[in-house]
């Protein structure tokens, strides 16, 4: 099939990819729209040493699989688990110590014609909500994961540090929960992409010191900690969103003197990701600067890249909505 | 009066220092017995710029004060707050902004013959609790902050990394709560002061990696939070007791991917810990090593920095603990 290759910190697009056959329990999704995050091109610096298709955010059409999903459209959520580890036992499942993880780590990706996925791990998609919506699908969940698990104080304003991809989807996510959210950047421009959305924007120069009972960090750099640190009222919990290669400078004294809480925050719920899309209570369709054909797909990764920029999708199978009921040929 | 005084990391004896009168509310104590910190150690080489009489660990006689403390043996917590900033209003009044900390910060401190604490600040400690075992009641609320606050999942190992002062006590008060502790340490001597008291020791290189649900660093080393974060199963609690200057260094991506957490850990409940001390459920008069007079206080604080020991404490006034009734003589 064709598909973009990842493999000793390159890219490039091949159109002689082979789907990897797994076990019959897996669903083979045909894809439709993907999006370039910020981990693509992590994986592309060499952040994990994955070699494959890479791609995690996508809406496809289901080609093969069980009855109730077979022709319809559908999001992915990335991780697989095998069900037996501690971990799978303890229910973290999404920390399965065997787990594959979609255009990530063990498991061919998104930036494809087609993907594999356990059935389980899929999503229908509501009819209502556009491919360019879907595709925001996985990063919208990681971004609420911030409102569900580590539930912001209401009435206290919330510091959203970085807005580029992630940060702008965490301050959707936030707003549309009803908090009031402080958002912090240096580019002028991202910053503007989120006027009458949250309640304040601020450069990042200007954060308050001590200001903030929660704060959550999603630059992307070793640079965001130590800020968003400082940014804390005494007890105030910062969740991470971002990751990155290399290590942050931590001064634990303060931490401990102030009673500070640090939390990794990951992957997200997909339903409500997926409610509040259908609902239109975040704009995510704005955030796309640029869409491309998968064959130009180290051309989309460069864009990505670009100042200014959100979100690259790339049109990998140009199937209309109205069109899904009718199954595709087989391929691969 | 007689004192010890910390001035350009320089520690000396001195016999001509004057107790600061403050406000009438608080009271003045006269030390019976001080216990040196990892924290007073920290103080000399430069951790803050206190500049004064050191010494917050102390069991004392109150000499002025309201009338249902005078004559009293007590301890006291540290921090002192103004009652009205952001954070007192917030009932955070240990984060006051304002605040002193007893031979810490803006405030005279206990190796010396008297001290000055606002009355609140105080506790009466029970007849049966010995000084030896009084002087260890800030220390072991602070364990015990790690028991309340955090709240360590029944039925779990809890790893406690580093064996040192702090270290022994968050054993100990883990222990007596019914926690299965593993204690870890580089230390064979330190480490076998807990035979018997937790339910298991090891080496430091021995641990076990994604092993437990919580682990609490005491280990006052920069060194040390990388340890314990490897030592964490997915979602699992680093609590953060030690304070040093300087910084680590943090691989923010696992703490994100894991969904870890991390909790700065400071002071704790005193009537708690006065609690476990009256009920004999906390061995802590064994951890002295060494006893010296106030006037041979920089030797004690040389001899608290040799290989295996745990706490010296400074005998200060030698007052039996029948003769709490007998008023002293002003003094200073």
């Amino acid at each position: 099939m064709k598909a973009l290759w990842l493999e000793d910190r390159r890219l490039r697009y091949r159109d002689d990819v082979d789907l990897p056959i797994d076990a019959a329990r897996e669903a083979r999704v045909r894809v439709l729209t993907g999006g370039i995050c910020a981990t693509d091109l992590a994986l592309l610096d060499g952040l994990y040493p994955f070699q494959g298709v890479p791609g995690h955010e996508f809406v496809g059409i289901v080609e093969e699989g069980p009855a109730e999903l077979a022709g319809k459209r559908v999001v992915g959520e990335i991780n697989t688990a095998c069900g037996a580890c501690p971990e799978c036992l303890a229910d973290l499942s999404k920390h399965c110590r065997a787990r594959t993880a979609l255009g990530i780590r063990g498991r061919s990706g998104a930036f494809a014609e087609y993907l594999r996925l356990p059935a389980g791990n899929l999503h229908i998609v509501p009819d209502t909500v556009s491919n360019d919506a879907a595709v925001f699908t996985e990063p919208l969940a990681a971004a609420l994961d911030v409102v569900e698990r580590c539930g912001p104080a209401s009435g206290e304003r919330v510091l959203v540090l970085g807005v580029g991809r992630l940060g702008q989807l965490v301050c959707r996510a936030l707003a549309a929960g009803g908090v009031h959210v402080v958002a912090a950047g240096r580019s002028a421009g991202k910053l503007a992409r989120l006027e009458g959305v949250v309640a304040e924007t601020v450069r990042a120069e200007a954060i308050e010191a001590r200001a903030f009972a929660m704060a959550v960090e999603c630059t992307g750099s070793p640079a965001g900690l130590p800020i968003a640190l400082r940014a804390l009222k005494p007890r105030g919990t910062l969740v991470l969103k971002s990751t990155y290669a290399g290590t942050s400078e931590l001064d634990v004294t303060p931490l401990v003197v102030d009673e500070l809480r640090v939390m990794g925050s990951r992957c997200g719920p997909f339903q409500a990701a997926l409610r509040l899309l259908e609902q239109r209570r975040v704009d995510v369709e704005s955030l796309i600067d640029a869409r491309y054909a998968l064959a130009d797909g180290v051309e989309a990764f460069a864009h990505s890249r670009r100042p200014g920029v959100i979100k690259v999708v790339l049109d990998v199978g140009a199937c209309p909505r109205q069109a899904i009921e009718r199954p595709a040929d087989g391929v691969s």
